[in-house]
């Protein structure tokens, strides 16, 4: 029986806490990011100013609990789990937050890697961390965003280790869903990106190279989360890692042609 | 001999006065609007909600005279004409703004179709507009923007006819430059857009038909104009309609997988 995503946040709302890696098969998941007001401007800026790795899909008006991309969601119950940071420090991890939503409170929905990983998988591309049963591994590098207002912060990496004669296509591929990061930022060496060791991610789990494997870089969506970190909001949510917001959207309307 | 982009700013701050149609070819010309920072989230949430209108390429932080798009250039002087609005009503269209610019003042630079005429050129698509050396057919719709904030505004649609049987590469070939308005929204039926008399153009000059052609209506740089006109913030300043910025970076950038 495949699950829709109504069914799956429904779900989380009455109390399941599950990481949502293949819930509602096919639908959009998305990385959530919320802010005050006053800081919402920055936000908006910081990711156009950085759609690689802050891919905006919707970003809601003050106070709303709702979003554009699911009918009759919740935006403070429908996640399996969030965190909470104050002064950019991770404080709580609870499964809702609507004791905490205020009036002034704006909701960024990012694009997320979930969405090219199915299509890597339809075009005949391994994804390890998948066939290892592992979270994907994450890197900050020493290249830094564009910053905006009050924001800035390091760019994080995902790495997928990809078959030498797969690479073309796994670029093409990615190339193909901007709204989701898009084609990757870089190629093998890891060291030009300031990854000292690949077997030691900042976020994630490490993922075994598999012979004639190369390490393939792209942008992440943890990359808002390191700059909060960076940056230190007064307050802020965020979807716990793995814990993502699934949206109504088909994966396929993402595709560009 | 080819004009780079940086000598033709240069000849505009220097009081050149002239459409920008065809100068420096291949160099992406942007469309203009500035607004003070108070407005600026709407603004920007607005582009985000209305990507195909409004492809935002750069938004500068306030007070800033020049663009990360062109290096050395200056806002207030580089483009031939602008146009200075006051609550909604166009007031001048002055040759340079310098002294109307203000410390909160926020720049948005956004792509522009000038981009893609181009591109169905050298894809073999003819371009009416171009052939009868007119400004394109631009039209309001009866079609709402997604609002954001205060500000709220129809859809303004570009038309260029197309042979019928090139409407399909048309698509294509536009699709393919999602930051210069992407594919077309609307192909035939004008009058399921609100649209009454092709002949009657809102903003540009009517183009005319040729025996076969389909009218293919793309979104229009003009929408974020429409938008001010009917939302009315105290002060804005934009370009004046052909008289775009041109920046340093090359069309083929912008251009897809």
């Amino acid at each position: 029986m495949t699950t829709t995503a109504s069914e799956a946040r429904q779900r989380y709302r009455e109390g399941l806490v599950a990481p949502t890696s293949g819930a509602a098969g096919g639908f959009t998941q998305a990385n959530l990011v919320v802010l005050p007001a006053d800081w919402a401007f920055d936000m908006l800026l910081f990711g156009q100013r950085n759609p690689k790795p802050v891919p905006l899909l919707d970003v809601t008006d003050p106070g709303a609990t709702t979003t554009a991309l699911a009918e009759g969601s919740d935006l403070r119950t429908d996640l399996p789990r969030y965190r909470v940071w104050r002064d950019g420090e991770l404080v709580e991890e609870p499964t809702e937050v609507t004791h905490l939503w205020r009036d002034d409170l704006v909701a960024f929905l990012i694009g997320c890697s979930f969405s090219f990983e199915r299509a890597l998988l339809d075009a005949g591309v391994p994804v390890r961390n998948i066939e290892q049963g592992r979270n994907v591994s994450m890197y900050r590098t020493d290249v830094d965003c564009r910053p905006a207002g009050r924001l800035s912060g390091p760019l994080v990496v995902s790495m997928r280790p990809v078959p030498a004669s797969l690479v073309p296509l796994a670029v093409q591929v990615t190339a193909r869903m901007p709204q989701v990061h898009g084609a990757p930022v870089h190629v093998g060496s890891p060291e030009s990106l300031g990854i000292a060791d690949l077997s030691q991610p900042d976020f994630g789990e490490a993922v075994e190279m598999q012979p004639g494997d190369v390490p393939v870089f792209w942008a992440c969506g943890v990359t808002p989360q390191a700059a909060l970190m960076a940056s230190r909001p007064p307050f802020a949510i965020t979807h716990a890692p793995g814990h993502m917001f699934i949206t109504d959207v088909a994966d396929a309307f993402y595709l560009e042609p």
